[in-house]
């Protein structure tokens, strides 16, 4: 079969699938719709819906995670905290590559960053009656979103788009004023549209949420892959960018699945500063006989969620934090294999006639990396991502990920094989020829 | 230091840990009491407070895991539905232990069953806006109440010690009637109590829990590790007893923690027969998007919580699963180590002077497993657990179960060396001595 695949067949697919508006469709969605049209087709899609692993799992962490279970570990609960390694180990990381001073109790392993929100969402929520809203900075991440659905929790939300630099504060402040707002989540770098916030940006936040008592949730997925900078140099600055910085109210997360590939065993380790740690809330004593912020978190809502965190994959974790922070592997350099993905991909788009949505921070163009974003023309996100898929191509709609700009979010992990950046190129070639009027 | 210790140091170290009931005592509590006395006082403890595996784990399942790993799944995020081995294992095992027939598509992984519950109390409470409550038959596993507590969910409770048999129905329909029951929680065998509910008792539960549209939620942690029957040949009777038999409208619980001592590794299977994973509620519609309850649990609310379960963990299961089907590995008679400890701790209560609290199903005398139920003369659970911590022995207030009685419950699982008996022996022995007046 050869592109474009008749609007109709299009049509028909999202149909069956009950997918209303493809602008709100969801990553598995997308895939869905994607999938779908291969077996309709016989065509091969270019998948850059998946933000999944493209790289093998770190070696280290295999070999630790099998010696584990060789010991016997399968058969023993985890203490809630974590493995004594495993929080020395992540304590050590963070010290290594954020410059950042976090006690190894403060370090509790999670299910996955997934968990790390979801626990962490209900943590902050309950801390004070009167603040009961969740904030996040968009664009984000959808299924934060959908976590806060899950539990019936408000939220509110912004697109930083237009407010990047001296513009945030006020904008924080707008919503922080009204004193219900219990946390502010961001991921940076950024899924979807790679941005970085800038140090000042992060200090903005930092100060302001402190001042008005919201916990900072801190998204690092993507730790140290912001390849513009030579992060990623144990010790060595520059280090990767965080608002522990600038305050102690907050929580980072910090996943194992993108930065050492391992997104299958779900580890991750949430790191809470001292002072946030250790501070007494009357509403956790009330609720859970535990005032301290760390103890409920653990003791009561970690507990109550999956009493702890797979034994083996702690080891694993601890074993690649280790290694990374010694120098012995050097996951940086492993990870730029995307930006490299993004780097020719994004000229092939560029090529062709889309423009880069979110382009910089401050005064810089934004970094490669996992993810980027793409408009074309006066093209909906809807329009350009229902085109694209005609085209052979997956992506997800930037409206799902909160954004109010029009485009789409690439993802390059899945672009893995040579001939695929080929593929592309046609493609959108092809796609261009059709659409000379969209472009400006 | 000999027994008894003062009761001045008891008291210090318990007012030192914040705990102002000791009947009101979590199991780590009880626990953090007991190890803080063994420091003070150099004298070991007997620990039979910890529901922790004390056999090493499936040899089948660990070799699994490690070839999985090995052949690199920790990168690759699980499917949410679980791997297709694990769904059509779980399906074999459910037909060859408890001959029900479940679909391998409603055989879904959670991080243990503790996820397992937590998902479900959150599914539950969302499919009718009328529904709101859970209702657990006491005794029980007190995090699950902890569970209802994060998520701020109403429970209800009653202790079935009074109203086995054919009183049952009478006590659930006086809940069920309110028309605001969402599930009925229970295990099977029971922790603490060990008591099995009956094939009568289980009907009951089924056809009225079906009859007010209630999710009957049976947590089968213990699994054919009822002794006095010969469960656990593969394909024939007698098969473990369960609510299945009775209802579709009903979520089970198969942990992988205790019978096959994997409790490290986080891994179960939540089994939803297929009319109740396929129907549909508009308020899921509503929520997420999607009304058959299988997508809503498995697509929005399991992917929220954690993004699936480890990989390699997903393996192991499916292997230790497949392993018992097929004959090649004897699970119960592994676990039917509990049943001879109890068995002879029991004997040693008993000739103290002890009572075994919950002591009948139906007719029956109890069986020996995992745990029992002790209580002596008119001591309440209070004064019966801070006496016998006073003479070397752990283990947690009935009260804390939910259980109006009075008593302890006895966890055999840590009582893995021949000298433990005797040591038990030895301060029952002075126990009693001390306490003739309190012996009926």
């Amino acid at each position: 079969m050869k592109t474009p695949i008749p609007a109709a067949l299009l049509h028909a697919v999202t149909e069956r699938l009950g997918i209303a508006d493809i602008a709100r469709a969801t990553i598995r969605q997308s895939g869905d719709i994607a999938r779908a049209l291969e077996r309709e087709t016989g065509l091969e899609f270019l998948h850059l819906e998946q933000g999944i692993p493209g790289l093998p799992p770190q070696r280290i962490g295999v070999e630790a995670e099998c010696r584990a279970l060789q010991r016997g570990v399968a058969s023993q609960y985890p203490n809630m905290y974590g493995t004594p390694e495993l929080g020395r180990e992540a304590s050590r990381f963070i010290k290594a590559f954020l410059d950042v001073d976090i006690a190894p109790e403060g370090c509790v392993p999670t299910v996955g960053s997934m968990q790390g929100t979801f626990s962490v969402f209900l943590l902050c929520t309950q801390l004070d009656p009167a603040k009961d809203t969740i904030l996040f900075i968009d664009p984000g991440f959808p299924v934060q979103r959908t976590q806060a659905r899950v539990l019936g929790i408000p939220t509110q939300s912004f697109d930083i788009y237009e407010h990047r630099g001296a513009r945030l504060g006020a904008k924080l402040e707008s919503y922080l004023a009204t004193g219900r707002i219990a946390a502010i989540v961001y991921s940076n770098p950024n899924n979807p549209a790679w941005i970085c916030l800038t140090e000042e940006e992060l200090r903005t936040i930092g100060t302001l949420a402190e001042r008005h008592g919201a916990v900072v949730v801190e998204d690092l997925a993507y730790l140290c892959m912001d390849f513009r900078k030579p992060l990623g140099q144990p010790g060595r600055p520059p280090f990767q960018a965080t608002v522990a910085r600038y305050t102690q109210h907050c929580i980072l997360m910090l996943s194992a699945s993108k930065i050492f590939s391992y997104a299958g065993q779900r580890i991750a380790v949430a790191a809470i500063p001292e002072a946030l740690r250790t501070r007494s809330y009357p509403a956790l004593e009330a609720r859970y006989g535990m005032s301290r912020l760390g103890d409920a978190y653990v003791l009561s809502i970690l507990y109550a969620l999956s009493s702890g965190t797979c034994h083996s994959a702690q080891h694993a974790l601890a074993a690649m934090f280790a290694a990374a922070t010694e120098g012995r592997m050097d996951f940086v350099a492993d990870a730029s294999e995307y930006a490299r993905r993004a780097q020719r991909s994004k000229e092939l788009f560029v090529r062709h006639g889309f423009r880069i949505v979110y382009d910089r921070d401050g005064e810089e163009p934004v970094g490669d990396g996992f993810f980027y974003t793409v408009g074309y023309g006066a093209l909906t996100s809807a329009e350009l991502l229902g085109e694209l898929l005609r085209y052979g191509i997956c992506a997800i709609s930037l409206d799902s990920t909160g954004s109010r700009q029009q485009g789409i979010r690439v993802c390059v992990s899945q672009l893995n094989r040579p001939e695929q950046f080929e593929l592309l190129d046609e493609r959108l070639a092809a796609f261009a020829a059709a659409h000379p009027h969209e472009h400006l």
